[in-house]
C-alpha cells in the first residue's frame, strides 16, 4: 500500500503561531504506538476542576464509538480530562469499541483523579480494526507526568493523520473588563483512507462562561465555520468540536444567556479562531492547490444560501475547472440550479474575483477578462453569487480537485 | 483551450446494436456548424399523427430555454416532431434562449405542418452563450428532404457531445398478443464544461398507449434507471428523457391504468432498453475505469436505500478506492453514515464481489481476500450493503473516480 507521501500543502500558514499557556490547561503527547511509529500519537489535556465544556459532533449515523461517548457524557456540563489517540479511529468496532472507550476513559479518569464521565474522549485514524487500548494506558503514567502548560505545538501534531501541517490559533478577548484568551488546536484535511481523516478541533479558553451559555455560543459559530467547510463533501464518523472555559481568568459571570451583550467580544474572536482553524483544514485539503471562499446572497434564507453554497463547493465540476484556472461560470449556475433552492435565473449574478461575469440572467458582454483571469491564477478564489429572490446568505470555504486528490486517495497497489 | 481528446471509454459495449426501424418514426441528421465542425450536429425526428408522448425533465432550478418549452407543451400528450441540437445548450441565455426555441420549434412545425406545441426541443453543449438558432433553421429544409426509418446510430451521434461512443438500446414486447419494438438512443458522459454535457434520451415504440398511461409508465421507470445513475453528482440544466408511441403497432389499447396487466411486458422491456441506455451513460464516464453496481438493502423504505446508495456512489472516496482497486468498506461505512437515513451500525453487511467483509459491524475475521481482491481488479465491480432496519431496496450504478476526469475536467489554459 505505497502512497504518495504528502509535501506540506502550499497553501499552508507559514508558521505554526505563538500561544500562550491557558490558565487551567496542562498538556501532553507521547509516541505510544497505536499505529504510527517514530511520531506521538496520543494527547491528553488536564483541565482545571469545573471547567465548562461545549461540543458539537458529527451527524453521522455510524459513530464513532468516543463520540458516543462524548454525546452520552456532555449534558454535565464539566470536563477535567480530554484524551486523543491518532492512528486508530475506533469506529465500526462494535461492543468491542465501547469497552475500549471505556477502559481508556477509566484510566485517565485514576490519572486525574475525577469521574470517568468527565473524560472527554476522541480516535482518528483507521476504522473497522480494534483499537488496541493497551498501547494508550500503559503510557498514562508517563503522560500523566508529562503534563504541563502550553506545548500547543506539540498537542496539534500528536492528533495528526495525513495532515501536512499542525494547526493552531488564538486570540484574546475581553469579558466585563477582564482579558481572556482563546486559543484552538484542530486537524483534518478531507477524508483520507485508510486513515478516515476525521476534523477535530478544540479550543480552550480562561474566561468563566458557564457550560450551557458556552454551548449556546459554540452551536452557531460551528455551523459558520467548521460547518462551512467542504473538502469532499464526505462526513467522518468522528468529528468533534469541543470548548472548553476553565474560568481562571475569574471574569464576571452572570450572562443572561448566550447573546448576552458583554459576551460579544468573546462570540467575535472565539468565532475568528474557529474560522481560522476551519480555514486552515481547508488550506490542507487533499491535493489542494486554492483556497475558494463562496459568498452567496439573495437566498431564501441563510439556511438555502448554504446549500446553494455547498453545492457549489461540492461540485467536482466546479472544483476541477478552477483547478484548470478556467472562469468557468457555467459549472457555477448548474451547481446552483441542482442546489434544490429557490433562484431566480433571470437575476442571478455571479462575480469572480469582483468582477462581475454574468448579470441579470446573462453573460456579461465583453467583461474585462484579464483581471479575472489573473484571479484565477493566484491561490485564493473569490466567488460571489447572487440568486436575487431575498435576503439569504452565507459564506462557505473549499478548495479545488487536482490529480494530488487522486494520486492520495486511489490506493493503487502494485 | 486544449483538452485532452478523450478515446473510447474501455467500458463501451462492443459495438451499436442493430436496431429496426420503428413504424411512425423517421429520422434525419446533419452537420448544421452549431458549434462543431465536420460533424453532424441537429437531429431531426418526424413522428406519426397522434404519436402520445411522455417525460421527465431535469430537477435543475436554471433549466434551459428548451426544457421550459418542453415542460410547457407536454401536457397536450401529442408529438410530432423532435429536434435536437448539440454544441450549445441554450441554458442561461434569458429571453433571446426562449425566442430561440421559438424560431427553431416554429420552423420545425412548418416544416412537419403541425403545431409548434407538437414539436420537442432539446439543446445541448456550452451554456451561457445565445444559440445561432439560424444555423438550425436554415438547414431545416435539408434535414426534412432527408427524413427515413432507421438509422438510429445516426441520430445517437447527432447528440453526442463529449460522448466516447453512441447509445443505443432495443427490445420487442408483446401487448394483447401484438408485437411492439422499443428502441432508444441516449447520450451523456457526465457533465464537461464548457460542453455541459447533459443526459438527453429517447425511446420510441410502436405500440399504442395513450399519453396519461404513458406518463406513468415512464416516470417510475425512470426513478430506477436514469435517476439511479451518477457520475459526478452533478445534475445537468437539461437532462431530458422522453418516451414517443407511434401506436402503428395497432395493438389493442385499453388499459385500466399504467399498471394494468396487459402491459407487464411492455413496462418490462421498457425498462430493460432504459436501463440498459442508463448503464452506457455511467460506462462513459468521464475517465471511468470500473462499472459499479451498488445495492443496499434493509433500508427504511426504497426511498432510504436509494439515497444512502447514493451517498455511496457519489462519495469521492469510494470512488477513488475502486479505482485504485482497494476494497476499502471503510469508506463505504462512512457514505452510510453521512447519508442521514436510519442504519444499525451493529447490524451493517458488507458484501464486495459477493464476499461477506463486514458483518454485525465488525470486519469479518479472516474472510477469503483472494477473490475480494481478483474482483476489484476486474472492471465491473458489485458492492451490496445491508443496513439492517427495514426492507427498503434500491440498486444504483456509477462508474470510479480517476486521473481521467481531471484530465477531462481541469481545462489548464496554457
Amino acid at each position: 500500500m505505497a502512497k504518495t507521501k504528502p509535501k506540506v500543502s502550499p497553501l499552508a500558514p507559514e508558521a505554526f503561531p505563538t500561544i500562550p499557556p491557558i490558565d487551567g490547561v496542562r498538556v501532553a503527547t507521547r509516541a505510544c504506538g497505536v499505529r504510527y511509529k517514530g511520531r506521538t500519537d496520543v494527547l491528553l489535556v488536564e483541565l482545571a476542576d469545573e471547567t465548562q465544556a461545549a461540543g458539537v459532533f458529527t451527524k453521522s449515523l455510524t459513530a464513532s464509538a468516543p463520540v458516543d461517548w462524548c454525546r452520552k457524557s456532555l449534558p454535565g456540563g464539566i470536563a477535567n480530562g480530554l484524551i486523543v489517540n491518532s492512528g486508530n479511529a475506533n469506529a465500526f468496532t462494535g461492543r468491542l469499541g465501547e469497552d475500549a472507550v471505556e477502559q481508556v476513559v477509566e484510566a485517565v479518569a485514576d490519572r486525574l483523579a475525577c469521574r470517568p464521565s468527565r473524560v472527554f474522549a476522541a480516535s482518528t485514524g483507521v476504522i473497522g480494526e480494534p483499537l488496541n487500548f493497551k498501547s494508550i494506558t500503559d503510557n498514562l503514567d508517563a503522560l500523566a507526568a508529562d503534563l504541563a502548560p502550553g506545548k500547543w505545538d506539540e498537542a496539534a501534531k500528536a492528533i495528526m493523520t495525513t495532515d501536512t501541517f499542525p494547526k493552531g490559533a488564538v486570540k484574546e478577548a475581553q469579558i466585563n473588563g477582564t482579558k481572556v484568551t482563546i486559543a484552538g488546536i484542530a486537524k483534518g484535511s478531507g477524508m483520507i483512507a485508510p486513515d478516515m481523516a476525521t476534523m477535530l478541533a478544540y479550543v480552550f479558553t480562561d474566561a468563566k462562561i458557564p457550560a450551557p451559555v458556552l454551548q449556546g455560543i459554540l452551536a452557531p459559530i460551528c455551523e459558520r465555520t467548521f460547518n462551512s467547510i467542504t473538502v469532499d463533501s464526505d462526513t467522518s464518523t468522528s468529528d468533534s468540536l469541543m470548548l472548553f472555559a476553565t474560568g481562571a481568568a475569574g471574569n464576571a459571570d452572570r450572562f443572561s444567556g448566550p447573546d448576552d451583550p458583554a459576551l460579544k467580544d468573546f462570540r467575535t474572536k472565539a468565532e475568528a479562531v474557529m474560522r481560522d482553524l476551519a480555514h486552515q483544514i481547508v488550506r490542507d485539503g487533499e491535493g489542494a492547490s486554492k483556497f475558494i471562499e463562496i459568498t452567496v446572497t439573495g437566498a431564501d434564507s441563510d439556511a438555502a444560501a448554504k446549500r446553494i453554497g455547498l453545492s457549489i463547493a461540492n461540485s467536482p465540476l466546479v472544483k476541477t475547472a478552477i483547478a484548470g484556472e478556467d472562469a468557468n461560470w457555467g459549472r457555477i449556475v448548474m451547481a446552483v440550479g441542482k442546489a434544490g433552492e429557490k433562484a431566480e435565473r433571470d437575476r442571478l449574478n455571479i462575480a469572480i474575483g469582483g468582477i462581475t461575469i454574468a448579470s441579470n440572467g446573462l453573460a456579461v458582454d465583453g467583461y474585462d477578462e484579464a483581471p479575472v483571469t489573473a484571479h484565477m491564477q493566484s491561490p485564493e478564489i473569490n466567488i460571489a453569487v447572487d440568486v436575487g429572490v431575498g435576503n439569504g446568505r452565507a459564506t462557505v470555504w473549499t478548495c479545488d480537485l487536482t490529480h494530488g486528490y487522486i494520486d492520495i486517495n486511489a490506493d493503487y497497489r502494485s
